[in-house]
């Protein structure tokens, strides 16, 4: 075996927003492989805001990428050679550090097959894979949804947030969405049936907030930080809780931004807030993954992708996403 | 029936910190009272941080205070005349909307009697009343304490922090204590026992608590918030937790001061914080109570009061306690 593999490296640490000159495109030769590991061609990456704090060296749950590092993160691939008895060439996996490039060595312990005939394989890294599990285990587990309840989401047409939404309305709730632009707010209200909309360019946050859910936000599942979560705390409702799942408006910053604390809202309100890794509810992505494909295949659920075509075009598409360019799930299609 | 009664009653809303001129002392005549009501000699004023929201028309909790209404808080009395035939004469009772004055008619729906053989009567607004319950369901309940876990505590020699340390070391947990003179930090330490102690206007508090929590602050219970909190949360361990109780730091500011936001700290270390009002557990303060007063007894519990005498010293004594000149939890003695 011999495969010339094209691989996208970590060239400088990113200071504020990533640029183009921060990644290079680099060859190498793949030519031996160990017992238990596979060689998998890349057909699908997915571009996700939690891979901005592996670029940085700062203390985070995960290890930073080392300089002239491949770039992590999730993928969809084929095996195309297997030294392991559990694979097989052909069979389609999934993987969370399979990375940016075309083909991957890997040890079969950090990759899972997919069914296949659950819904297209791409949404393995999306609404069956880590963004889903987010959704659901962030909403139902953290979070903690009462039919009635009023549930704000922010980035509430990116990968997350799209399905938070839905899945608080197949609770019963009522949903109010944040986000960047009309288009995206339109679609959020008008295809995927939120309640309400709030286009955080446009409109006062904490006053819409206020409009909208008189009686306070018992839910708020936040995916950005900053300002706009400032706004909405400020609409806590008593025994209210906020699950925080990402500060994409903070990735970025190259000082950190003072802002509202939380505690004298979380005191008068009774509120909590709670920080989560989908990780930690491993043990249970088979059940969710069931339940989200039976939503999927019955319209329950609507999953909408932005997808790239080109590895190449990955770092411009992450530096986009950086700044809610994307519209939905962003995917890369590497290979067919 | 007939009292002259005595009372201090809020003459302007205090900017910022309280001062002496926000109150005013009045004098009324009591002649009746309704079916169901008892007249209470007021023995001792109990002065707590949280009464100066009540004090400010900003929405809380409770309703703010009136001008003109007298100054409503805990207290311990003696029933002097009673239309309630639950009540005797010579009852010694506990009511937490009492108030600053010689003389409370009160509805017995408010007030509780009190077992004057567990411990001295004005432990019945202390370690026996609500900061005791406080730091009881605060601690055991909200923060939920593992033997080994890293404990931090601010305010700490106050009525609620001294207990909340003692109450961590009955759990097995490692203490450290935050207070703001050498004279509290000593005593916390050599009498109370708590592992460390750290002088917030001395030391630099961040970089103590790094030392004495190399692995993280597992449970950080949080009576002050403001640039301390920050600089604890800022140390917080995986899957932490911040109980806010109190935020002294913030109550008499004129403007909201800016901070440091908790989602990524919280959301790195999958942390949680969770603010709390002891109500929530009132049910179940007979349990506690009867466990706190077993511990005092035994000597695992030490109670340290701070007594000014007179009632007419209630303005300046809660002046004070704003900002950090009691030792230990304050007292009125009103009479004998």
């Amino acid at each position: 075996m011999k495969y010339t593999n094209q691989k996208i490296v970590l060239k400088n640490r990113p200071v504020g927003f990533p640029s183009i000159n921060d990644f290079e495109i680099v060859n190498e030769t793949i030519e031996t492989i160990n017992y238990g590991e596979v060689i998998v061609k890349i057909l699908w990456l997915s571009l996700d805001p939690y891979m901005r704090g592996r670029m940085s060296e700062a203390k985070s749950y995960a290890l930073p990428l080392q300089l002239g590092d491949v770039i992590t993160g999730g993928a969809v691939g084929k095996v195309v050679f297997s030294n392991c008895p559990k694979y097989k060439q052909g069979d389609i996996v999934e993987g969370f550090t399979l990375g940016w490039q075309e083909y991957a060595k890997i040890s079969t312990n950090n990759i899972r097959k997919i069914d296949t005939n659950l819904a297209p394989i791409q949404t393995a890294v999306g609404v069956l894979g880590m963004p889903g599990m987010t959704a659901y285990f962030g909403l139902f587990e953290v979070c903690k949804p009462i039919p009635g309840d009023n549930v704000v989401v922010s980035a509430a047409s990116g990968a997350v947030g799209q399905l938070v939404g839905q899945l608080a309305k197949i609770a019963g709730c009522n949903v109010i969405g944040i986000a960047g632009t009309e288009e995206k707010c339109k679609y959020i209200k008008k295809i995927l049936n939120f309640d309400e909309v709030i286009n955080y360019k446009k409109d006062n946050v904490y006053k819409k907030v206020k409009e909208y859910c008189p009686d306070g936000v018992n839910i708020y599942f936040d995916n950005v930080g900053g300002k706009i979560s400032d706004d909405v705390i400020s609409n806590i409702a008593p025994f209210g809780r906020i699950g925080v799942c990402g500060v994409i408006s903070q990735y970025n910053l190259t000082e950190m931004e003072a802002g509202m604390r939380v505690q004298r809202a979380v005191l008068t309100n009774q509120a909590s807030v709670e920080g989560f890794l989908v990780f930690r509810f491993e043990q249970r992505y088979p059940i969710a993954r069931k339940r989200m494909a039976s939503w999927l295949s019955k319209g329950q659920l609507i999953w909408k992708e932005d997808i790239v075509n080109g590895l190449d075009k990955a770092p411009e598409a992450f530096i986009g996403l950086m700044k809610g360019k994307n519209f939905g799930k962003l995917l890369i299609k590497v290979s067919d």
